[in-house]
């Protein structure tokens, strides 16, 4: 396993609309630095959203939201309004099923792209022909986690590299069997691709170098294997929520 | 913001031992290649806990969990046993929470660090010293996700550097406040740091170069400010622990 890691976030994309070549722009933006194989690429989300024309107008969010859910998962009620915890139709558990309003122009927010995992691919080929040579492809969004604080970068979308390591079979160094069968590694590189391209600077996209041996001749399962849901979900529903389901049941049954 | 990041994991420490002077060791590890000012430490947690000699039978193992719980957050009956993801002493909600049988003696297992933080900036205080720069130290632990397949690593310790970023004040590309107002930094270096260290390799220690503006003259909060908890917890329970807790209070009532 190689052990030294190089990320970094080439500065000068620019602002990204509907119908604009995604694929061309990147490999612009990558030409003086270009690609190796093995490389993976970290693409934020709303670069895709926005080349795939996934903007709808503001005053159409709450609707965009419900159109985007497939379950509620939890609401909750402040200051601001009410916070919609849902399952959206990707599989991902978010708040406002990932529908953003953040760098995105005046009066519109963006939805998430419609295939994450085939913009993916799409971009992966693209770059791959574009430089002769191999590379991975995350495209990521930022997502909040229960009992922790605080937002990460988790990838939605994954083409050509490893998503989920599976580390059975290999041993601890006392020779017993890993406890901890299968590593998120492609959550892993979205948040070190976050690191360097941070949420403010308009750098989109980051490199990372030094993976090498995640990175596959095939598109491989992408992103959606990172879902867990149905029996194997203990939190199905928020705890307000299943509280008082549990309680209309029990009345109901009366 | 920096946009360059190096993460390597430097060969060669020992297995530790109870008692053991970690700090001396790991300056030793890194003598070869001294930090420099702004480098962070991801160290992860196993050897802090061997070094503290927090080590207890296997034969005790049920009894380390019940121990080291706070509150049962949910229970999941399979094939070899019962899963119980627990709130622990440190506010930390995990599997088992967060005892460990991998990558220690035949025979034990590890409890996560009394203190972590207190750990980390024991360690900081140390290698900044051995070397004479400023440097960031996280103590990770591997932990799951609800929703997500696999684990990642996440930061249960840390000292000096900036372990939640607080984006208030920044705006994004459009000039607007971004929502997103706070990214857990720390667990994203964490997550960095895993993808060098990895859980079979016997390299506990990752040095990550780049994020000196993340780095701090003061220890800091720690990682106990990604503890999210309390009224701010739509997930105190599971759902079937919630749901089942709604019904009996409804009859109760009855």
């Amino acid at each position: 396993m190689n052990s030294r890691l190089e990320v970094w976030a080439p500065d000068g994309l620019r602002e990204i609309a509907p119908g604009d070549d995604l694929v061309a722009l990147l490999a612009e933006l990558l030409r003086d630095d270009p690609p190796v194989d093995g490389d993976i690429l970290v693409l934020t989300s709303k670069v895709v959203s926005k080349a795939e024309g996934r903007v709808v107008s503001a005053d159409d969010r709450e609707q965009a939201i419900t159109d985007e859910t497939v379950r509620v998962v939890a609401t909750r009620e402040h200051a601001s309004g009410v916070t919609r915890i849902v399952e959206n139709r990707l599989g991902l558990v978010m708040a406002a099923a990932g529908v953003d309003a953040s760098n995105t122009p005046e009066g519109t927010v963006l939805l998430l792209p419609l295939d994450p995992d085939a913009s993916a691919r799409r971009i992966r080929a693209g770059l791959s022909a574009a430089f002769g040579v191999r590379v991975g492809v995350v495209i990521t969004d930022t997502a909040g986690r229960p009992w922790r604080q605080g937002v990460t970068d988790i990838a939605i979308g994954a083409a050509g590299l490893v998503v989920l390591d599976d580390l059975r079979g290999q041993v601890d160094s006392f020779g017993r069997p890993l406890v901890m069968t299968q590593a998120a590694v492609a959550d892993e590189i979205a948040s070190a691709g976050e690191l360097v391209k941070g949420k403010a600077e308009g750098r989109p996209l980051a490199v990372v170098r030094g993976l090498g041996h995640l990175v596959t001749d095939e598109d491989g399962p992408g992103a959606r294997v990172l879902v867990r849901l149905g029996d194997e979900d203990m939190f199905q529903q928020g705890s307000a929520e299943a509280y008082s389901q549990g309680w209309k049941d029990a009345l109901r049954d009366q």
